[in-house]
């Protein structure tokens, strides 16, 4: 085990320092504590023993740029609430801290967390090109990230719904409504869970025996241009529904599909995912697939303390839960059957 | 909620007569019993009222034919002493109670539940085609499943540990011991572990940039035939590695490759998976994939109890690891240059 003398040896200077720098003493540089950090994560320094002193400390590390958090109808508030109803009993201080791409470039990801004292983290919202993505790959403090998967770090685990399920009960309950023509509308490709979601997508129609190729889907980073391009190119395509990669999107597809001169549910079913608080108030009201977001910062919790006890969970996923609101109905009749394939499996509901 | 009345009710007899056969009462037939149980279940009459007044009661169902647990060296043993260790000190008392096809053609799972006063059931070792299968498509009973998932059931969890990161863990160490043609051999792909496991070797070979084609997995529902027909075409073919979808074929592996003159690890490595205590007493021993056994019954817990608290966890899974022995080492220079692409990024390790 890495001592205070084997950091003190390795940079040529006191215990004495290197004990300032690790308890955060005012007398002694930025610069010099910034690099006795460094060593110390360098060598292994095991931050478990330091916590033995200080109390235990957990942090909810938000990226600011990508996530919602801090009032009640925004989308990451419920989940810091469920990880904080199960961590604070346990005796645990929880700190929220929001974090950008410039506190990610300033220290390495376990600098900070040894710096600020933290046993272990709850990510949320962070997207594969952050800069801090390639650390958790070989970071040795529990770390539990929303939505995004590390294969191979037995420190880090996986927390969030099962996609596949919620894009499977989408489809499932289109077919049933009679729709074999689906479209899915979706945001670049540059997070995890979009990437899970878009696969999903192809998978769940090709398990529901229903055709489909790329052009089914149109993926764009600008919501603009998922709307003036891609939606208006599935409904040219004949498209009876549509699958939103999320609720914003789906909101967002039943206001253009209005100016374009489609009713919604009647000439296009739109289905969206998440549940957010704003889906039972879009006009119509959002079908949808819910992620229940106070339990996912229940099992966000879980996974965390199971890490620092040693027990190496990789992957807790919830089941998903088709929400029906007013924004599906059965499949159009359409006069040139351009909208009905010719599968007689499939009949429309009563 | 479904009342012993309106049991009575549907059948025309009287409430006393249904709540014997719900308490178990000596003095009622074998067949009304069974009647009035499947007419409860088919009512949804809820069982947790029961639980309330009998105690809290769960099981581990094991399919006696599929994987042995009576002793410590074998498979379940671990995985059912992890549950219990979690269980008991929470208050359940735990029935360990083995299964086989005729007890789930004679009742319904929900029955064989209700009869006997679960609260919720731990699965091990049920295979695909098995009788109760489809029933834990719609049951409501709290039901974990080690090694199965069932889709879109909200009562049901998946437990198991991450075969994708296990696949890729054997690929990424074989192709940095200079490995680039690699084999697959497999028994039948009769169960959800074995058909998850034999799509993770070709993802994994994709992900690390290795050729392959379907005729690089050998799949065979007898042993005899993987070793006698596979092996040998696997080796004509040129591999310098096979990866066994578990740690007995393995075994088998090194043995008939001895047998055709083949030197393990000099001319062929072996990998297994799940590091059975055998594991390290094969000869040379097994380099193989770990599930920690005590770990996943501890996690089939967690799973049960959150369902039965209606958290609706779908899947838990555990880090695969690697555990290298003696049965692997880097790739042959073949004569010929059949056992080794002329790729250039694949360095063996000095």
């Amino acid at each position: 085990m890495t001592t205070i003398q084997d950091i003190a040896d390795k940079l040529g200077i006191s215990k004495g320092t290197v004990s300032k720098a690790l308890n955060d003493a005012p007398d002694i540089s930025e610069t010099l504590q910034k690099q006795i950090l460094e060593t110390a994560v360098e060598l292994g320094y095991t931050r478990l023993r330091r916590y033995k002193k200080t109390g235990k400390r957990l942090c909810i590390l938000v990226q600011k740029d990508n996530i919602e958090y801090e009032e009640p109808h925004q989308f990451a508030y419920d989940i810091i609430m469920g990880f904080r109803q199960m961590a604070e009993p346990a005796g645990y201080k929880v700190d929220v801290v929001p974090i950008d791409v410039q506190i990610q470039r300033k220290s390495p990801y376990d600098v900070f967390m040894l710096q600020n004292d933290y046993a272990g983290a709850f990510l949320l919202g962070f997207s594969l090109g952050e800069p801090w993505m390639k650390s958790f790959r070989s970071s040795r403090t529990p770390t539990v990230l929303y939505d995004n998967q590390i294969i191979g770090n037995s420190s880090t685990a996986y927390v969030g719904i099962d996609n596949n399920e919620g894009m499977d009960l989408a489809v499932a309950y289109l077919k049933k409504l009679g729709h074999t023509k689906i479209g899915y509308l979706s945001s670049a490709l540059g997070s995890h869970i979009m990437q899970v979601r878009h696969r999903a997508f192809f998978q769940a129609m090709h398990n529901h025996g229903l055709k489909t190729s790329p052009s089914y889907a149109g993926c764009s980073y600008y919501l603009t241009e998922c709307m003036e391009k891609h939606l208006p190119r599935l409904l040219d395509m004949g498209m009876t529904a549509v699958i939103c990669c999320q609720d914003t999107f789906a909101n967002a597809a039943i206001n253009h599909c209005k100016e374009l001169g489609y009713q919604v549910p009647r000439d296009i079913s739109i289905i969206g995912f998440d549940d957010i608080p704003l889906s039972a108030y879009t006009s119509p009201p959002l079908t949808t697939i819910r992620q229940d977001r106070t339990e996912l910062g229940k099992s966000g919790y879980y996974a965390l303390n199971s890490l620092m006890n040693q027990v190496s969970i990789g992957t807790v996923l919830l089941h998903a839960e088709l929400i029906v609101r007013k924004s599906t109905e059965k499949a159009p009749q359409s006069l040139d059957g351009s909208g009905r394939s010719d599968r007689t499996d499939s009949p429309a509901e009563p």
